[in-house]
């Protein structure tokens, strides 16, 4: 899927660490969310509310998922799930853009 | 206007000058459309195909439009036109989101 039709976009975009990260919210018509954004080089630490898909459209970056240790390297085409209420580590190596599918 | 309904986007981010300049394709019912974007904080110097009107969500810069000496302050909630087929050029001192929309 390469764009989302019948949605609504809210037009403010999120901003988050100074700007190394933006977001803006699409919204559909069964009640879900996503956001598209962006993630400058860097490293990161997330918490989650509701569980969360993050689809990488494009870049690389590592996860360090709750309770892991390991570091996981995913990249453009490449996907991973956070359970709600977890944190979780980025470490991002090139500009990433990304699609989060939320499942509140 | 806080948000944009029934209208399709395009899920990939259209990345400029190494990420300091993001943005995202929205298409609305009549055709029309509208990039939603950020710019970090440098100088640009864009071109245009269409017209364009940008408005300034939030954050600060300096705009040259074409054929002029001076430099215009432009903050959120402000906006200006740019003619079709002309080049402008950006200081930008904040982060700044914004709204673009395009008269083709």
């Amino acid at each position: 899927m390469t764009q989302f039709s019948n949605v609504t976009v809210i037009k403010q975009a999120n901003v988050y660490d100074g700007g190394k990260v933006t977001s803006r919210v699409i919204q559909f018509a069964d009640g879900s969310r996503k956001t598209l954004g962006i993630m400058l080089p860097g490293e990161y630490s997330f918490s989650t509310a509701a569980a969360e898909l993050m689809e990488i459209l494009a870049g690389e970056l590592e996860v360090q998922l709750p309770g892991s240790e390991l570091w996981l390297a995913i990249k453009g085409g490449e996907s991973f799930e956070v359970p709600a209420n977890a944190s979780f580590n980025l470490k991002v190596t090139t500009l990433v853009d990304y699609c989060c599918s939320y499942y509140d």
